[in-house]
């Protein structure tokens, strides 16, 4: 039996246009199509392969069942959403490789990029991730909250423009609002934060707010949030699409 | 006269296929495209709006310029490689728009997001992006290099992956070399390093290196770089495609 292929694609943020065509053309010659169940419902209707609908927070079994399809002869995607390179599926499959020693050998796998959220909220307000950046990920599901804590604070503490990924969700209520204290050590109440629940879809919500004005209250798993370095600037009198900006030049 | 629209594209590393079908739309829509040259030169022949190539450095004066031809009523498209979110062209026209006051009130800007060049090399050797990184220029032509230094030094020990842009010129050769010395602070010399040369291009050159036996004369200004954190890992007997990652999981 001769071993198949798996790519691992990602979707972007859900918009069809929005989506490589590189992807869609992996997509459309699959013959499985593996991937958390509303990440699946990204991928058009068109598509044909057998679909693998999974829970959320399966990413090692996902992968394993997925090498596995592949290693009897499919034509496997895995299915995320953004790119899955991003705290995305990328990784969990490459792990089960590197755990899995010769079992998955034969199978030839790739990985195609994505627009990730932080990149689609940005182009919705301007180019606020135009100077240096950093993107964390809130979630201390899979690392220790004191490493989050100590990278917030490298961060801030260096002037980066922080994006910030799995904000809150409902087994994780105070993280947000711990990591707006550690970030204000460093940065003034004025400094803008870009906020997007569901970029790119049709209940998208777009805003920009003064960090001492951000409610983590306001904030669900599926909002990513920009927040400014010490030059980010919100330009007067112009729509949101082009009001939040971090000019390339910095100091003297 | 009616103003105009502009929309800040980018078309990605150079692939068509990896491109957006939205950036596509807006370039076969465009009256005008304003962009330096070798970017202008990624669009396909295809799209048929006026072009209007200009040198590198020139980013001010190509943002005012294609305002004021928005501001007469065109339909202007300005094109950057990989995101013009991210070290482009997007922010360099939103200083433009913050600095004119109310000169380019009436047209319409937006932003289109593309993959950028560290999520094209990422997708190559596998995902080390699968965690918390940075995105930093090492370039000092608009920054003094000590912030550099500062935010290398901050990243690194907070031990982020470390996505590397504009590493090296004519015109700055030590500061790649430099660089290295900071990051190696904190991390072993047996760090894995993704070296990408034009990826995404026809001659595009993709490999993995130590820390320790990264050549700054082998880097050049079409170069990315991404290096590892402390748990990125390479995969024994796999293909460059999916042998190197970043775990999702993190210290205990």
């Amino acid at each position: 039996m001769t071993a198949g292929r798996l790519t691992v694609v990602g979707v972007g943020p859900g918009r069809p246009d929005w989506c490589l065509p590189a992807v869609t053309e992996r997509l459309l010659a699959a013959t499985d199509l593996v991937g958390y169940g509303p990440y699946l419902d990204l991928v058009p209707h068109r598509v044909g392969g057998r679909r693998h609908p999974s829970d959320n927070r399966m990413e090692a079994e996902r992968a394993q069942a997925a090498l596995e399809l592949a290693a009897r002869g499919a034509d496997v995607v895995v299915v995320s959403s953004g790119d899955p390179g991003v705290f995305a599926m990328a990784s969990a499959v490459i792990e089960v490789l590197d755990e899995g020693g010769r079992d998955h050998a034969g199978v030839e796998v790739e990985v195609l990029p994505g627009i990730t959220a932080a990149q689609a909220l940005a182009s919705r307000v301007g180019a606020p991730l135009g100077h240096d950046f950093c993107v964390i990920s809130l979630s201390d599901v899979l690392k220790p909250w004191a490493v989050i804590e100590r990278r917030l604070d490298a961060a801030a503490g260096a002037d980066f423009v922080l994006a910030l990924y799995n904000p809150i969700s409902r087994h994780r209520p105070w993280q947000l609002g711990r990591a707006i204290e550690v970030v204000r050590r460093h940065r003034s109440a004025a400094t803008p934060v870009a906020v997007g629940r569901q970029v790119g879809r049709p209940d998208e919500s777009v805003g920009v707010v003064a960090l001492a004005d951000l409610e983590p209250a306001s904030v669900d798993m599926s909002t990513v949030l920009v927040v400014g370095s010490s030059t980010t600037r919100v330009v007067a009198d112009r729509p949101l699409g082009s009001s939040l900006y971090t000019p390339r030049r910095y100091g003297a």
